[in-house]
């Protein structure tokens, strides 16, 4: 099986470009001496997972339950289920861990910690959490200083087991330079480490402080304090990632086959089938200096076609069209063209797919690796 | 199974809702005489579709190969693929008519009308196609006028079969009042009648001229000519149509089932399990006058909450704050708190899951019914 023949769209990932994005951010974590507990929500694929994990236990991070089910199932037995933990989905943590997977939990509030540690007592499984701090007030978690952290740990402590603090600069997406980069990371580890300081200068044990996203994990000049760095979409790279300034259009592993469809003299369009079904409706770029669009567009064989960007989509319809005022040029592009399209958010645009459909640089099809959804 | 147990986030229809939409579209073109041929893109459920088509055959409209197999394998025979074909997706036509399945393709170009006429002749199948027809500049299709009309249907003569034109005014989105809106379904109409009086003048049959988009089909005045309508979105609605202006906000049968993880007294806001992956990224109401963030929000038997929109989304977190001003009256919702928020867009929401989970107004689940994704 080639690009040529399967059927379209189809979701291609780049294997030697993967394997750089990983190489490059386990080297640079090597450095600063911390764990890295890669976060699987941007693959979820076995496949994948299993050249960013330092062994086959992990550790991992998971964004959903089924996540962790899966991952538990192919041997991954260290996970951090990172999302706040709500007491109807404590069974769901506790099958997998009576199984022997150390599946983490995340919680910000006193009345959590209780509801965790009461359920703990129940089971006779001193479960550990992680208390969610906030470093960035971009979502969850209680801001370093909030004395309610305190509360939240002594709760814990009567039946569950504080494992540390975690932390999520999501905030990092919107920086534009590496200076403002490296302040946000610095911004994240001190948050979290502050935390950490406050939860054992109060007798409490607080090994972990967990820090990351792809941006500030590679942009941290130091890393003081801190015991593991989570990231996900560095994996794939994409759109926005370039926007922010972390990586280059050619660092992106990700793409979308398409198949022009059609061709509009009038407007200059190519028309694909790849909508925003294939691609996701994200438009994370849209906010950043330079909008891409839908995506930006490659030959088959992963080379730029530049000028050309995917600039609106239907459900089943892409529509391609220069940026640059130069003229179309349909007649390169004949019905039945196959192109490539570089997608904005590879944690939106894989979650439309099914399967990887892996490729070693060239045509070639060298294996077709499934993936999850769903929770 | 009740909305008060089940995991979180998921996709609840509300049967009711949903039935009084399709009542409401199969009464309106009864009283024009036309066909209706529902687009089943939106539900990609069997269970949902044979509550709108005419009978267990169809007609139907489907937007991919693979919902076309589905359905086909379901003894809906009468399909229209409705996106462009190309040379390369020809076998997976072929396959389902041979099996008495009429699945019709749809085509703007010489080109790609001489090699179906080509691979028709072949198979010795006269395949159906129709010729789309753009009447409002928003994607494919041969303007009415267009001299390569009569060229296209020429091709196909010669070995396929010309079943007559298609056209989908996707511009009726943008349409703002009842004016614009009866306007744009009269433009839709017109051109696509008129597209297949040249033919018909030209010595071609062209029995079947095919309109629709939800907002055309709700608000056309007359369809003199038109044979057959087609719609999707409207078996649900969505907060994009009730920005239009062709329902309102009790009208929508979707929406997403959430639990409260998190509260943010600093903020006002509530956190939720149901982020992008849930409500997909779609921001269709950000172009409208009334921006809808990621949705509204409904308590968990369906009332909606005024005041409360969710707007923000990270994978797997919602954040929800109110919009009016008035105070987060936060400590109603305690975490563990099941909340339901409604759509922008039904047919990219839906998308994210795998199945329905339907009541009939209250809490209980009466059917689980599975739908489909992928190509």
């Amino acid at each position: 099986m080639t690009l040529d023949d399967l059927p379209t769209p189809a979701l291609v990932l780049d294997r030697p470009r993967m394997l750089r994005n990983i190489e490059r951010m386990r080297t640079r974590l090597r450095r600063f001496g911390v764990r890295f507990r890669p976060h699987l929500k941007t693959c979820k694929s076995y496949e994948v997972a299993r050249l960013m994990l330092d062994g086959p236990a992990g550790p991992a991070t998971v964004s959903t339950l089924k996540e962790a089910e899966y991952f538990a199932a192919h041997g991954v037995t260290d996970l951090l289920y990172a999302v706040g933990i709500v007491p109807a989905k404590l069974d769901a943590v506790a099958a997998p861990r009576a199984r022997g997977c150390d599946v983490i939990v995340l919680l910000d509030s006193v009345a959590m910690a209780e509801a965790l540690a009461a359920y703990a007592r129940e089971r006779g499984d001193a479960m550990p959490a992680l208390i969610e701090i906030d470093t960035d007030g971009h979502r969850s978690g209680l801001v370093p200083d909030d004395p309610a952290l305190l509360d939240v740990a002594e709760a814990l402590s009567r039946g569950a087991r504080l494992r540390g603090v975690m932390t999520h600069a999501g905030a990092s997406y919107a920086c534009r330079s590496a200076e403002s980069l490296a302040a946000m990371a610095e911004q994240e580890r001190a948050g979290a480490v502050h935390a950490a300081q406050r939860l054992r200068a109060a007798g409490h044990e607080a090994p972990v402080v967990s820090v990351g996203s792809t941006p500030t994990a590679l942009s941290a000049r130091a890393l003081d304090g801190v015991t593991e760095v989570r990231a996900g979409v560095f994996v794939f790279f994409d759109l926005v990632m370039a926007g922010v300034g972390v990586c280059t259009a050619d660092d992106l592993a990700l793409s979308v086959l398409a198949t022009v469809i059609g061709q509009r003299r009038d407007t200059g369009w190519l028309i694909t089938d790849a909508g925003w079904m294939a691609m996701s409706r994200d438009r994370g770029t849209a906010s950043q200096p330079v909008d891409q669009g839908y995506g930006l567009v490659l030959d088959v064989d992963g080379a730029p076609l530049p000028g050309w960007w995917m600039h609106d989509a239907n459900q089943e319809h892409g529509v391609l069209a220069r940026r640059d005022g130069a003229p179309a040029d349909l007649a390169r592009f004949p019905i039945g063209t196959r192109l490539r399209i570089l997608p904005n958010h590879a944690c939106a645009t894989a979650a439309q797919h099914a399967v990887y459909h892996v490729v070693d640089g060239g045509r070639d099809v060298a294996a077709v690796w499934p993936r999850i959804g769903g929770w």
